[in-house]
């Protein structure tokens, strides 16, 4: 395993699976992370915006950390999402995880009220005090009312415990500005299928995404490409796989990861009440995309 | 008391007092509650917004309305916010709420990714399916994701479990025909300083908002001009609260309604992190602005 | 006619009767504004949005502005809409209406970078500087960029040639603020028919919408009834008024108008491409809203 | 000259030079244009965002396309941006400049009011039909109201007048998808300069755009770059490149552009009013970036 401070390559958000009355169905989240680390994933992520995390009670949460490090064995790092809009929850969050073994926190802040960015430092520096483990910054403007602006990731990035940025903007006018006043060494991850690509040409380490989930072995081989400089050959497959993503545009994103992965053999059940189930039709669709978009990658090359 | 499904008047969303290190002062809450009863508000809301409710985890929200139900002792009803982006979660609030004594809850969906109507409507029934309490619907849509329509809101109130509405659109036309379309005897609520006197123009039941915690006397003053048909005279002090909500635009509304009940002779102490306090200059320009507002409306006539 | 620089009452905004070719079809405009003096408005305002105004070539704006002077004849005030983005565009406009006989206008800045308020004080004041005219202040956040910020109008509103200000933002709180900070006399309109009573309850002159274009009558007689004072009644018929404006939400402003018209007698055309023309299904229903709004409207009172 | 339907390469979006009384400078214009062509530019674009198109009466429009096009003098293409909220208004500015001798329209649809997609196309087909030239489809989700919708732009693509599209939404997941979707050969364009190198990756044909027109050797090199598949020397220059456009942000993007042009001497005034021109400060510094920009990119390779 990687030292735990440096995470690279891709590293899937897992779903959390459930059980009929809602409970987490550990078993089934150990034979997931069993399949992708046998596919050559880099990492994993439970509890993201695909692992249902923000809907989770706090034992909930716990449960599924534990059977994620449980199920990696040290084979790869495990870095849980944390989300809270207090500091006193995220504090709670990350040293719960800390004390289960998780090897990072990817850290977010959700917020009723808007607050300053002086505020938003605030709490990205206090939970970092408070936990020993390596910290991903996070930020999703489009679910999330708070941002990181570039100038306080560029300044959080000078402190050690912040190993790198997870940025959802989809906007890579901020990524190069990023990039360009981030300590060396500071980790860039693309958290979009559209994005890994030119994420990694300007220097990026990796991808930490849901779909990840459940194309594995298609990003781990669009990863390897882009370390080998086949620039052209990166783009055309991720061509390819942006068409699994892009399915997934109208329907809820934990409900169209836990079909995929259904489809693939897998019993994730269903996203977690009021996030509407899919329909059986949905599904079959999800299905003929998935298998679709498997072969077109084996056709050029990925299998 | 009015008998527990029937609301109407003021009913001041409370702040939740915290203690330097953000555990629940319930004895200052109670002293604030015996306040505002003796102002003659008409319901007491914690939990809400104003109460940081979003911002508290389940065991000090548990002690939050404990602490309001025996400050009441059964004079006013007590409606708390539930506030949850799972069934599960909202039921787990709910049923707790009901147990502690609530006369009522406030139920809110707080959502990460948006989801459709049929799924907002599978909420709110399920949750009221869970719990014998009456319960207020109340959507806003500046701070959350997901939002009530119209229609929707007619259909839950021919369910005698919903009793009422309280809107945070802020937008009258979405009123009228929400209020065109609901069974009689839904109640409607005004969710803003600036909305109350047109609220109960066209047929509403009362406020339900932060700032009738601080200018209670005077807010349930403007309730009976309303109620005697007086609305020049009920506009003309409208204006006046007016100036201090307007007062708190630039800032955190948590902060800003515990700094009024500072200058009042409260101690409600600091929002909880990282909701930044406010320096002490804010806090005495507030508490100004509040002595000249509440000059003002005594000048036209509230005392 | 009132002395120009005081408008007030019902002013209707018109639409621009168009050939199937697109001209301006200056009689059937001039038709529609003899129809709407004997009805009893107060004013009449051509070229806003409702009449297409952002739509039209420079000339046409000018046949437009002078059918409806020439219909006038001097009975009501005639206030035209200017709506530019360069301050050069405005004063052509302004100067253009002004020679064609206007009254007033009504002073809008379209804009397509947005742009800072000391540029928004240096259009209006630089307008202003170069005609005649009353002006009115007209800001409406959902169709433009830039926004007339509340510290802003009340500086405008000392300088005499601007005489009032339509708001749509359809925010009473910002209502409540821009009321206490004008000079007094300056003029605040509605500027939807959902917050008619509400603003000339708080003190407002009058209304300027398309909706009055087709409800006339009803519009005159529901300011005669804030007039005395009589506001319950004059919400019952707001309420009632309101179920007209509402059907017009899910289609084209200038279409739904024009239909309204249609079915009224009048020869209105259709709206201007690419703007989609209506259904016959579409204007038959709303025939039937209206038909059933004005006999609603009759039942209590207004015939 | 390439065949006029076939638009590739770096295409600048020019100014507008603007006299002191805010008529047009055409002889500046026609030494910019010179200067271009002489650092190797591809094509040229009046009347873009960058060129206040928006802002300029008709005339003006016109006077700026005939030096346009007097300038180039069939060395490069010419392709005026059209800009128009109404299908009539559209015809008219794109027979006009056809009739001036322009290659070919960028075409843009302004809204007032949203219209449905089956309008969006009513309104590209028709103008369309109407002009000879080729046409390269404009939307910016960021200034206007009105999106070309993906499916749309693929049905679009089928029609050879149509000959590529310029998406400024900044979203690679989008122009995944319309590469996906459309004819082979229709051109796909970056819109910013933070995007170039990954449209060009993707299989794009070019950028057009502001930054272009200041620093238009190094853009040349930028595309000859990706055109020779030296992707991650094509990225570094992006980079360095991107210093110079971020520096935009805070200001007016016309305003600045020209007084990048002004600080290497030419002459193009200030932009029209209400755009602020810039302090003599900010002159400065945008002037102090551009010349370390251009250092940067002269120290890897760019000359």
């Amino acid at each position: 395993m990687a030292p735990p401070h440096s995470f690279s390559g891709i590293i899937p958000y897992l779903v959390t699976p459930l059980t009929e009355d809602e409970r987490i169905h550990a078993a089934e989240l150990a034979r997931i992370c069993e399949h992708l680390i046998g596919q050559g994933v880099h990492g994993l992520t439970p509890l993201g915006s695909t692992g249902e995390g923000p809907y989770l009670l706090e034992a909930d949460q716990c449960t599924v950390v534990q059977a994620v490090v449980e199920a990696s064995g040290g084979r790869v790092p495990v870095v849980p999402a944390v989300f809270s809009r207090s500091v006193k929850g995220a504090i709670r969050q990350a040293q719960a995880f800390e004390r289960l073994g998780a090897d990072g926190i990817v850290l977010t802040l959700d917020s009723y009220f808007p607050i300053p960015q002086p505020a938003v430092k605030h709490y990205f520096e206090t939970v970092a005090s408070a936990t020993g483990l390596p910290i991903i910054l996070y930020t999703n403007p489009h679910f999330q009312k708070v941002d990181l602006g570039i100038e306080l990731i560029a300044e959080l990035s000078h402190n050690p415990k912040f190993v790198g940025l997870k940025d959802a903007s989809g906007n890579t006018g901020r990524l190069l500005s990023i990039a360009d006043r981030c300590r060396p060494g500071f980790g860039i991850y693309a958290a979009s299928a559209h994005l890994a690509v030119s994420v990694m040409l300007l220097g990026g380490q990796g991808l930490f995404a849901g779909p990840a989930c459940v194309l594995a072995r298609e990003n781990v081989r669009l990863y390897a490409l882009c370390q080998a400089g086949q620039w052209t050959q990166a783009m055309a497959l991720q061509k390819v796989l942006w068409r699994f993503s892009e399915a997934f545009a109208s329907y809820n994103l934990a409900a169209c990861t836990k079909a995929a992965l259904e489809h693939q053999g897998f019993a994730p059940g269903q996203p977690m009440a009021p996030q509407p189930p899919l329909t059986a039709e949905v599904k079959r669709r999800i299905g003929e995309i998935l298998d679709r978009v498997q072969q077109q990658a084996a056709a050029i090359g990925v299998q």
